[in-house]
């Protein structure tokens, strides 16, 4: 088949009308590497529930070590793909030994993300009538596995890592629907119940034993600033002991809600709420007062 | 690369804090196979659809059988791996005589879950305009999709099969946003249309015809009694020929909606519904009574 | 095992109540195929930014030769699978030479694609403030990736090739939780956030620079006649300039949007607006006027 003519046309529009990168070291971070770095940590937090080889209940040395090697190896290469956007894809030798540091202390940090998915997963334990036991939750509820990973990407998000936090928790997003940007912070006992279309903003603040539902948004009240509004508060701060119901907004930077609150399905909250406050949508037959024979 | 000092602070970590399994035989059902039974059971149910080999119309006796083969080998497993969390990773040998029971009765509910299946793609056909024909429903539609496996789960929830049904539908989730509980009881010609943030609850009752939207939740009003509720009606139910449109929550066990019943693009809904009402919630512009120029 | 007693039953059940194709040639589209077709259009796009090999900014022409000579393989089998539900499984080597004109002018398209594509990711960069720089919007972004994979199937859609095009958009529904279908009409600088959720109908028309957040429906008013609204315009007209926040719906072939409109989250929208409008719901707690202690 000659398809020369086409070959020419899309080859030429290639170079007429490139797609710059930003920056032109042609070293992307790569999203199968982003998805082996979390497999990994996930199995390094969890041993014996997720690797091919059925282990004891807490693997052997040998095994942890070959994770660690792995992880290290493939987490510190994507991390010096991404600080060439700081370098603008220069010293290439300089990112790799700054890397290295980056990953040691991303390998610290997993004795604490164990500690604080524990308290996640007890919350969501106690609070679904549903859950079997606390193993079903581990290798099935979608709101603990994306917690998970939000907590992994925070951790390279604090160290100011470009794009690969991110792709992290896009990874995430995609096989749960929900969104948690990793810039956002979160407190421990977080329970995310269905969670499709959950959006978590990136300047979010969440306190302790806070439960949220599928559809919730915590979120901007206007990104009308575009790129200007990079370094400000633009999404609501959660006191501790929260529950927000489904398919509820709470919208702004300034919008701050107290501890002990419980926020109705559906509602639309844009103002602070104090302290053990109840903000319920009212129903819709009550709010019209009336039905409609067909 | 030395990195001894991490492989100890982690493994000591997996030992001096363990997350204890619900079970210690080490045998965990496997989300791979779990992907693999649905497969299996697709191909069986809609035979020449999506095998990897272009097959007639209704497969051959051979490859029948070499699918069934494989299915009951791999559920059977499964299924024993489950029954652990009964017998307290306990009787190996006994569960894998029980599993074999279960695999057999649900081979034989395949024929009966292909006619109700043929029932959902007819609703899926006559429901939405935009559908080109039924080939098309089969191998694109993601409501279409879920509800099959639901229908497959539901089917090993009621044999009290551990942690399995869940996984299956939570396979579904993970691929269409459609959170279906394997413990929902169903109706014939259900349909769910684009079906992203549906969320259907765990004792949830259906009648025949219904169809649903985009981001509907057929929900509890409160779980705040955690696993103390875990028998208790906790979701609505719904009768015949009900249509429920986009984002409307129906939230409590006590909540009843009617025979011939429509709900409206984001209504509330906590109180019955009798038959033959359609209740809608008030458009924006009729509510707000005015709008502001910018 | 002995197993004949099942595989009686489900092939002969298969053969009694057999689930008929839409045609009977016996070769369907492929969702596999369908992928590979979306992969390879996206690197002819985005060359250097997904293929497996690192590459230079543009590619080499070589490589750029051997993407161009699989895809048109790849889609052109795919698209004379596509053609045989209008020539009802007859007329294979017809449908062949159909095939390889239609392929032609989707290859002819993709500079086309390119630049509008580049306008949706100018607008994804300038409406976020969350946005690090474009390689990020690029590789991880999914309302990006949605709306390039609806833009390559509307080429298709345009054709009038039956599946395939519906199969790519829902390629990227099962990816992103974004759900636009092919049909749909969408201008340039068009950007979707978080867009979990989000539903885009066959008939919607969209005009430039509208940005469009997670869970908006443009949506059918009412679905009842079925089959028989198949060429009616079902969904909303959009303007320019529109942005319209999370969770609205507005629904409805009459229902027109003017230009420079702001619609809030969660609004519910039936009737037309007029330009330079603002249309917010009012927050729940203003709604209630009072709130309950616990």
């Amino acid at each position: 088949m000659k398809l020369t003519k086409y070959v020419d046309l899309i080859y030429d529009d290639q170079h007429l009308h490139p797609i710059n990168k930003d920056h032109c070291s042609c070293r992307l971070p790569s999203n199968r590497e982003i998805k082996k770095i979390i497999s990994l940590t996930k199995e390094l937090i969890f041993p014996g529930y997720f690797g091919k080889y059925i282990t004891k209940e807490t693997g052997s040395k040998g095994q942890t070590k070959r994770q660690i090697q792995i992880l290290y190896k493939t987490l510190s290469k994507q991390i010096a793909y991404g600080l060439l956007y700081i370098t603008d894809g220069k010293g290439v030798e300089e990112n790799k030994k700054q890397a290295d540091i980056y990953t040691k202390l991303y390998l610290e940090a997993i004795p604490l993300l164990r500690e604080t998915l524990k308290t996640d997963l007890e919350a969501h334990f106690t609070g679904d009538p549903a859950a079997y036991n606390h193993d079903q939750i581990i290798v099935s509820y979608p709101g603990f596995y994306a917690i998970g990973i939000y907590r992994m990407a925070h951790v390279l998000y604090e160290m100011n890592i470009p794009l690969l936090p991110r792709m992290m928790t896009e990874f995430a997003h995609r096989e749960t629907g929900i969104d948690i940007n990793p810039g956002a912070t979160i407190g421990q006992y977080f329970m995310i119940d269905h969670g499709t279309g959950v959006v978590i903003g990136e300047t979010a603040k969440i306190g302790n034993h806070v439960k949220i539902y599928q559809g919730v948004t915590l979120g901007a009240l206007t990104t009308k600033g575009g790129q200007n509004l990079k370094n400000v508060q633009r999404h609501p701060t959660i006191g501790d002991n929260v529950t927000i119901y489904a398919g509820a907004s709470i919208l702004g930077g300034n919008t701050s809600i107290g501890n002990n609150v419980t926020i109705g399905s559906n509602a639309f909250i844009t103002e602070s709420i104090s302290d053990n406050k109840r903000v319920t949508e009212k129903s819709t037959e009550t709010k019209n007062q009336l039905m409609y024979h067909i």
